[in-house]
């Protein structure tokens, strides 16, 4: 184990591609939808155009233009301007929750469940997601995910990349920055989470964008790990623990 | 099950003598040190006292005479008296942090664990404690209790019974009031949830203040359950599953 992780305590998740596969579980549900109301949509390009909605609308709650905005509103909100443009129509204000909540039913990475459970027995796991509280704790019992403590910007009224999700996550489990490890599949969230003093473990997961898209999954000196899967991260950070 | 519990999506639990003994675990932690240090100390009278000094704690908070404090902080402030007043001296600064983080690692009553992995099943199921958030989460990992989430009246800086506290939990649970249940071992603590529309099950912890204390163990009628333990609920509330 390097020096860096030897007073970690705690490693906390980024979730929406880190610990999920947002894009194919977006698809997935598009498409049972898409069978059921005979609707002829490109689910792919729908899936790319609801999470590529999902940084402007969160840049504008960072920037103050919008109060404070859980994530299942500003879900919402791009969903709606979607099902205009990619001329959905009819869709009950049930079945159109019913879509939205599809977040809350992400499926995890194959490794993220059986990783998640050994790192557990050696530190402390929580989220550290912009997703709200609700949506976390929904797809955890969904997708099953053992968390210890879920944390999310919704506690701190900050999205990341502001200091205050990262500080705040140190601050309410107890630790100094250094003891807290951010886990992410995001290289400016790392380097954030890094900028606050926390530990940084980049997770290489190259099919977030689909198998079209490549994604910059070089190894970075900054980080102080970097990772294949949880199970290559367990392996690290526990060597002694099967 | 009643009409009331139909709705039913959550069920959020008073920690500290509902969950955990803190009496038993206390007293023996205090037992511990003494053995170790050689100090003649009445423990179930430091329990005791220590216990005593945490609601008029919480009230200077809740009145504003303090500002925000956490539980860990607050029960260090006691500690620190009581050492004076038991006339227990020489403790080293990390015997007293380790002897202020018992109530991190207090023991669940014997039916916590396995009536929590019950009720697990059919109900997200979430602490609702005064605890602060690093407490509850370090409890968690000690004692192995299942929570879907941790939530602490830290993350509304309102202790209970501020109503606060009950509709911040409905809030980040993405849930109605009624679609929640408050599980506790203390009847102020029910009629506050109740006051804010959440269902109530008082649970009989007849032990909690030791054996020679008589507690208020009478059903109400106000309450949606009256309990024995965590699997009595269970049995109420999901009838069908073993």
């Amino acid at each position: 184990m390097p020096a860096s992780a030897r007073e970690l305590r705690a490693l906390v998740f980024d979730v929406f591609g880190t610990v999920v596969d947002w894009r194919g579980s977006i698809i997935r549900e598009g498409r049972r939808l898409g069978r059921a109301r005979r609707l002829r949509v490109d689910w792919p390009a729908f899936a790319d155009a609801w999470r590529a909605g999902y940084r402007p609308a969160m840049a504008r709650v960072r920037s103050g233009e919008l109060g404070w905005t859980s994530i299942d509103a500003l879900h919402r909100m791009i969903l709606d301007d979607l099902l205009r443009q990619f001329r959905i129509a009819g869709l009950s204000e049930a079945e159109k929750d019913h879509l939205n909540r599809a977040w809350h039913r992400l499926r995890p990475w194959p490794d993220a469940r059986g990783g998640l459970a050994r790192l557990k027995r050696g530190f402390t796991i929580a989220t550290l997601s912009n997703g709200n509280v609700a949506l976390l704790v929904n797809m955890a019992k969904h997708a099953r995910l053992p968390w210890d403590c879920v944390l999310s910007a919704e506690l701190f009224r900050h999205y990341k990349p502001d200091p205050e999700a990262y500080l705040g996550a140190a601050r309410l489990l107890g630790l100094e920055p250094r003891q807290l490890m951010l886990v992410a599949a995001h290289k400016d969230d790392l380097f954030a989470a890094k900028a606050c003093g926390l530990r940084t473990a980049f997770v290489r997961r190259p099919l977030e964008f689909g198998p079209q898209v490549r994604t910059d999954l070089r190894a970075e000196r900054a980080f102080d790990f970097n990772v294949d899967d949880f199970f290559d991260l367990a392996a690290r950070l526990l060597p002694g623990k099967p």
